[in-house]
């Protein structure tokens, strides 16, 4: 049995298991300290009445013979892939519901897109990203080429120069871990780019809900010509705290072919064999996430988080310490202080202040010496960190 | 762009969407006809009281803050895990629950094993099978190698002579399509060769609820030697109903080693970059599947399923049709009358009897001339089948 080298070299551990290991630790030596979390990008929950009311009449109809769905469409059902695509059309990135196929969560398609391509394949990636896509490029034995993200380009590299191979362009706006938002030239820029040599544009909205300024994209296909370039993977996750009951959705548009074969068909036909779609009841509970009632109550846990990112704001201006992201963002990127490395940063806030974050470096190499905070928690635990968090850097001083 | 040359070469279609094809064209042209499908393999539902109500509990866990769950474990919850190595060592292949990790479905994971290998390993197949895992390694470029399953060796193909490499086996008993069910001295057998080959024996056990003889093992770890080489990878969907809510799990022994490469571990790690795992609610679901009720509630509509199977083989034999399986399975495997293909005898019974079935060369080259009958039908509609089957099979003579 031959194994997948891609996978053997995959570093030992997955920057989130070694956080936890190192907070399960400290906990254990330390029974009296009250941890506040603002490290893994979870939500707080609950999940808005709206959608609980569609998830408990969903599992209803699953206990009726004459209601009961069995084996759904691979693609998801037309009600959610109909909702999506109004949501995304109304928001001025006008998409039919064929071009929608829902899945059980963004990291799913992140991770499986990667089966569109020959391996071997150059895939350009920023670099501090979202972990986990770097992994599965590796497992998929493509070769993922670092874009440098810095505090001179704003965290938001743009397309390089040279004419090497690059077969897919992996974005994520409002990126994870800086906040950093693309706006709408330098999205255009990427799409000439991928457009010109013929590389996919997978394109990462999994934080669009936080955007507030109109004049930002909130969708790829805001920009002329993304339909011929672009597949954008969404999530429920963030916009109403599905991140315990797993639904995104994957857009391929008709549009997006490469020397006459259709991506839409391809990955149509790869689902068939790899997927018999997401359960009905999820479904149900996602699409009323755009009811009136769901986005009234979705928007009420937005604001929340908004304010969470206000405050930690506002905390690290105060202390002095310079960041970025948390606008229209639930991440904060802020540089470690007095050089510290960001497991070194990471430790000093976990022992003096008993707050948790996470490591930069834990998103690229490029991101050794910076951090990132998360604004998902509860008001009342950010306001707690929000104040510990001077006290806690005057033991550096 | 280079494209993924294992995932264009698939057959344009997959068998049971070809089937849907000419029964919505057949539907459109005969607007009066009743059809009744004994085709595809999903279950009537509805799903049992036992399991709605601990779903319906799990929403209302989501809609309050001090239940609400975000992030699951990517191997699953605890309470499930301990299920499943419960009921599995209640049936004599004892597995503790640090080897379960659950799934949104057989299906996900008989495509993702494939990413523990190299690219280009030889698999054994057997021929017929289900046919999404032939896709799923040629997806992944592995070379599939057929099997032959025939009336001699009752569709249970034995480990072949000669010492080609071989990176894995993918046997799935009872079987689909023939329904036939390996006993424990074939895989004793395969076990052996697995070992010997230092090969990955993949078994999928999706049907064995329907095993009723206890002599006949229903798990590949009744078989001595196992846990050494061997994955299971099991379903809830045609045990409870849930191919509609998906929910299954993959048994990875602790003692399954490779050169000294955990492939547990392996599989861990490839989740933290692929899986955020399976939705709670349907977790708790899954789990009231071996509540006392559940059990109950579940053998009730598994013994409607046997019942439709033995009403079946009944008429098959009264019409003179040679055929297997059915007895520890819901699918029933026939010969075609008369010599017709089995498109020709799937057009026929459309046309003739109004009845929908599965073309066994769907499953492969060695099922042409053979065709797969599922009972998973209400019985007034399979009662009503037999009542058609021995009359429309008059028009043949």
């Amino acid at each position: 049995m031959k194994l997948n080298n891609g996978l053997l070299a995959l570093e030992e551990d997955y920057v989130f298991s070694e956080v936890s290991r190192r907070v399960r630790r400290f906990a254990s030596q330390n029974p009296d300290a009250r941890l506040i979390s603002l490290g893994i990008g979870d939500v707080r929950g609950p999940i808005c009445p709206a959608v609980t009311r569609a998830m408990r009449q969903a599992v209803a109809d699953q206990a009726r013979q004459r209601t009961f769905h069995g084996y759904g469409p691979e693609q998801g059902y037309q009600f959610l892939r109909q909702a999506v695509a109004a949501a995304l059309t109304q928001r001025g990135a006008p998409v039919p519901p064929r071009d929608i196929f829902i899945s059980d969560g963004a990291k799913t398609d992140l991770g499986g897109i990667f089966d569109l391509f020959a391996p071997g394949g150059a895939v350009l990636l920023c670099d501090p990203t979202y972990p986990a896509v770097r992994d599965d490029c590796r497992m998929r034995g493509m070769r993922p080429v670092s874009l440098p993200g810095t505090e001179a380009n704003g965290f938001l590299p743009l397309p390089p120069a040279g004419d090497g191979e690059v077969d897919a362009v992996y974005l994520c706006s409002p990126a994870n871990p800086t906040g950093a938002v693309y706006d709408r030239d330098q999205l255009a820029a990427w799409v000439e780019y991928a457009r010109s040599r013929e590389a996919l544009l997978i394109f990462d909205s999994a934080y669009e809900s936080f955007i507030t300024d109109p004049k930002l994209p909130r969708s790829i296909y805001e920009i002329p010509g993304a339909k011929n370039c672009a597949v954008e993977i969404g999530s429920f996750s963030k916009v109403a705290g599905f991140t315990g009951t797993r639904c995104g959705y994957t857009v391929f548009p008709t549009e997006l072919q490469v020397r006459g074969v259709s991506l839409q068909g391809l990955w149509r036909r790869r689902l068939a064999s790899r997927s018999n779609g997401v359960a009905y009841v999820v479904q149900r509970g996602a699409a009323a996430v755009y009811s009136p009632a769901g986005r009234q109550q979705t928007a009420r846990a937005l604001a929340v988080y908004r304010e969470n990112s206000r405050r930690l704001a506002a905390a690290l201006t105060a202390a002095g310490l310079p960041h970025w992201g948390g606008q229209h963002s639930p991440y904060l990127w802020l540089k470690c202080p007095r050089g510290l490395s960001s497991w070194g940063f990471f430790d000093f806030l976990l022992q003096y202040g008993n707050l948790v974050g996470t490591p930069g470096i834990g998103f690229g190499p490029m991101g050794e010496g910076y951090f990132r905070l998360s604004a998902f928690g509860d008001p009342a635990s950010v306001e707690q960190a929000c104040d510990r968090l001077p006290r806690t850097l005057e033991f550096l001083r």
